[in-house]
């Protein structure tokens, strides 16, 4: 007899496979191909393991790897929104608090409300965790359009300051990886790759 | 001035992105299309997150966590070898070990060697750690392939007992999951996407 809560877990694992298909708008390193939520996850959490050392403050870097893991699992639902599409807010619709009820609640009721917890203190932005997974959240595109030539920057015709307004974030969770983010914005208006 | 751990560890970052390239043979789940290396990690995280509790023994998730976020990252210049290539050992080849060097390498020394020494950890399978890590290795594609109408032990004429000697490993990790999973092998046998 296999316990219902190990049916349940395996139900929730085999449902989060859909974060493999939600394609977001940011381009692999070099590459002309979207990145999925599953690959930009597990970037998140590499990007996590290596830099938390940079975090102003001390975190619990188990709780960062949880945010980044499951932060866009509301996508299978929700779908992804393009961080600088003006028409829709980027967080916190009411589409993605359906989503991770409906998704977190195939999980025992105990995991169901961690993961549900954990999703809103990453959404909330308030504690250190939340903004060190945030700062990676906004670093990777950062990183990937600059080396794409411009990337989306280019292909949505974003701004500087529009960009520079999103990525401000990092500077909360670290400020040496901002001021290599900053100078790295600033490198790519020389470029002409990022325009004023 | 940018510190030269930074740049280093960014160089890392950028150079990981790899693994979203490298194809395995198994498929997504109820799908036709190969899973990659990245999706395949993020989602053997996902499972250690939400397994972790079956552990026969107590463990490090953090550990664990790094682990299977790290262990295909060799692949990058050793490529995915097939669990039943019978002409090709599957692990711990010399292409391997130079694979972890080079990569591992472009890291600060003491990440390098930590990242390094995890991965040999794992590869050794001898640590509770290791033992749980793969088993969320063979859980996940026994998972998919029961899923998919047998998917790669039908597309490559596996016959069960080279799968079940392959997916014994669960038993080192987790009693209660491998019983699942030997369930589920005999399920797949009666229902012909396994032959005896």
């Amino acid at each position: 007899m296999t316990p219902e809560i190990l049916i349940k877990q395996i139900n929730f694992i085999k449902e989060i496979d859909k974060l493999k298909y939600i394609q977001r708008r940011t381009k692999l390193f070099n590459s002309n191909r979207c990145e999925n939520d599953a690959e930009h996850s597990w970037h998140l959490a590499m990007m996590t393991l290596v830099l938390a050392g940079h975090s102003d403050r001390p975190i619990d870097i188990l709780k960062v790897l949880k945010m980044v893991l499951i932060h866009d699992l509301v996508e299978i639902d929700a779908g992804d929104t393009f961080i600088y599409d003006a028409a829709k807010n980027h967080t916190n619709t009411e589409e993605e608090h359906l989503a991770a009820l409906r998704i977190f609640d195939l999980l025992p009721k105990e995991q169901s409300d961690e993961f549900i917890a954990i999703w809103e203190e990453f959404e909330d932005g308030n504690t250190d965790e939340a903004k060190f997974a945030k700062a990676m959240d906004r670093f990777e595109p950062l990183l990937q359009n600059a080396s794409n030539n411009g990337g989306t920057w280019r292909e949505f015709d974003v701004p500087y300051h529009k960009v520079y307004q999103k990525k401000e974030a990092i500077k909360e969770g670290a400020i040496s990886i901002w001021a290599y983010a900053e100078a790295l914005l600033n490198e790519s208006v020389k470029t002409g790759i990022l325009k004023k």
